[in-house]
């Protein structure tokens, strides 16, 4: 079954915001085993709505389209749709009750133009909008499924697993697609693929290898697609194992997770904790953690020492260590990390300080010069690391490093 | 002049990685008078790229394609794009010194997949790729300009930067577009809408105004298009004003900044310094702040204390305190906003205490009660919000409420 998702708004065209919720429906669309053959971005634009509706409807048997749905002017995708079936807007009761009930709650007058957002092509199905004052609609033409919804995410996802997923499962006969990816860091991508050249090859034709490169980390995704689940399963799992045991030593996880969640799970498990000190990294490794629901098991909590002044006071970093070596040194990340361990009382401690840039290099320590020290009780491992001049990917290579450098200190140390 | 993007890659249609890409390309396209009419996913799918490459030559004069580039088996882009100009792929010589040279400062063997990706199609002018070893490749055919890059976003940037947008500006002759962005906080879209609408309703046909909702925040956007810079620059900004005049008790910036940034520029031209405690949003505070150049004259640092023993260690809040009110009150968060004051000797500070959830509630404080406070030396405002049960939802909107409440403590502190 194929489906394709059509954004529409001009804040994507000029780039002012990224479209995060067509990764999102993607990915969900997947697991219940829909296959995404395009996703269109277009403008504000009638004719241009009309060319990318009809290019999808030749293509694919469901049409996701999120965004141009609010209240303002600007936005013109219903009445568009109403041309595309060639019906009138109608103003639907539902629609029209929950924008009444959204306003009361808030305690704000009912405009004229929150009104007219009860009004829905009439040959569609609204789909409650629990989130927000533009209804979804589903609309079944000509044995095609077309699904309309807004464009802020949240509302947008709440309608999709609240009521679009389940009503197109009940719906559709849908076959299987099983994905497996392999996390693995600290090796590129053409060294892995001559790795494991032989088991790629030797992959049945229902299968499908990708290499998904992102900072030091690679993700291979085997995908299987066919009618028998178990077989399916079966297959894909044992590809899976035999790439597992062959680039073992650089596996951190054997699901579709991000590096720190792997080292959270994994942590959770020994019920051992994690304090951070981060200077150049800002919080971003705090944050990377903390959006997992359950980290605060682990987390106990950390300083973004970005002045040196905290890097005294609340790690114990000596004022002449900062004076003899500098805040990027060897010196200044062992005695954060030690001071992380000693005053946050955790079992492991990582300490990130470098220069970001783009300014404050030195011939001697260039921009994007980092020292990362990770530690534990009996060991403290500290590594210098030279990246470029773009400040926010010495943010992300820093903080990816640093967790790399985390994930094999347990792992070495049998935790 | 009208271009497309067509992003290549299975990794996206399946959501595992979002197309950040695309709008990354499209905002710097815009800039030079290039406007996006679509921006197309497709899988790497030999078929599918044909037709994307035909239905996108239709509609635009500069086709821009990412992804599929990669050394390894299941990328098909340059074959493909070969047999669309049915021409031949050739070893070409610069490309491949760039790829023995790569190899060569990394100290690692060239594989016979490396030096393949110095093929490229016969009728292509090689783009240098001098972060990575697959070259870009610019396409001169019936007066349509094609450009391949790979989708390593920090490859493809320095591309476009270095070679693609230059060249695209001393190629072709250009009309102006100017973009003029307005961001409000606190008030919602429709609200906004109806203060301005008599300015809405007076535009000439060649401005549009776009409204850009966001987790509180309403950007609001005026475009020009034109061809006299100078007339449309003044237009523009003459609109722009007569906005930021009638909803000036909302408006954070007047250019297209995030409300951190706007925060930072503020406080560095009034010589003040922040920190943060931060306990449910967990280091994002920190990690907005810290990604703009330049934080660190305005930032001194800050401390996630998502433990209740470093929020009494670091920021000194009374363990009675936590004991009778808890860790999600007033009492707690005006510990903590005045510890980070005290012990981090910063102007301004900022605490944020609350459940992000999805677990953790009570029937009390249910998963979404978030504290927050700020403070300066003569003044602290707290607040409690409620949020849903949503976390990462839950961690953007804390962040950027108390980004607000300190953008309206800086204002009527009359710094």
């Amino acid at each position: 079954m194929l489906a394709e998702i059509i954004t529409i708004g001009d804040e994507i065209l000029i780039g002012q915001i990224v479209d995060t919720n067509s990764a999102w429906m993607a990915a969900r669309l997947n697991d219940i085993g829909i296959r995404i053959k395009q996703i269109s971005s277009v403008s504000d634009d009638k004719q241009h709505i009309l060319t990318a509706l009809a290019e999808a409807t030749r293509r694919a048997d469901i049409i996701l389209i999120t965004g141009g749905l609010g209240p303002t002017k600007d936005d013109i995708t219903k009445k568009t749709i109403a041309e595309y079936f060639d019906v009138k807007l109608v103003e639907n009761k539902d629609a029209l009750d929950n924008v009444i009930a959204i306003f009361a709650r808030y305690n704000r007058p009912l405009l004229e133009v929150n009104r007219l957002q009860a009004q829905v092509p009439e040959n569609c199905e609204v789909i409650l909008n629990k989130n927000g004052t533009a209804p979804g609609m589903w609309f079944n033409v000509d044995g095609k499924i077309y699904i309309s919804m807004p464009g802020v995410p949240h509302e947008m996802m709440y309608m999709m697993d609240d009521t679009v997923l389940p009503k197109l499962k009940s719906t559709l006969k849908l076959p299987f697609i099983i994905h497996k990816t392999i996390l693995t860091v600290g090796e590129g991508e053409s060294f892995l693929a001559e790795r494991i050249a032989d088991i790629e090859d030797s992959l049945p034709s229902y299968i499908k290898l990708a290499y998904l490169p992102k900072l030091g980390q690679v993700r291979l995704r085997l995908s299987g697609y066919g009618e028998d689940e178990i077989l399916l399963k079966d297959k894909v799992n044992e590809f899976a194992a035999k790439i597992v045991e062959r680039v073992a030593n650089v596996v951190a996880a054997e699901e579709d997770i991000p590096i720190e969640k792997a080292i959270l799970d994994f942590m959770s498990g020994k019920g051992v904790t994690l304090s951070l000190a981060e200077s150049c990294t800002g919080g971003y490794i705090a944050h990377l953690i903390t959006q997992h629901p359950g980290s605060s098991k682990v987390f106990l909590g950390g300083v973004v020492s970005y002045s040196n002044g905290l890097k005294e006071s609340v790690l114990g970093v000596k004022n002449a260590t900062l004076g003899q070596f500098g805040a990027v040194s060897r010196e200044t990340v062992m005695e954060m990390v030690a001071g992380a361990l000693l005053n946050f009382k955790s079992d492991y401690a990582v300490a990130v300080t470098g220069i970001a840039g783009p300014d404050g290099g030195t011939p001697d320590k260039p921009v994007g010069t980092v020292w990362i020290a990770v530690a534990t009780i009996n060991k403290t491992v500290a590594k210098k690391l030279t990246f470029g001049n773009k400040r926010k990917q010495n943010i992300e290579r820093s903080a990816i490093s640093a967790l790399s450098m985390l994930n094999t200190l347990l792992h070495e140390n049998g935790e």
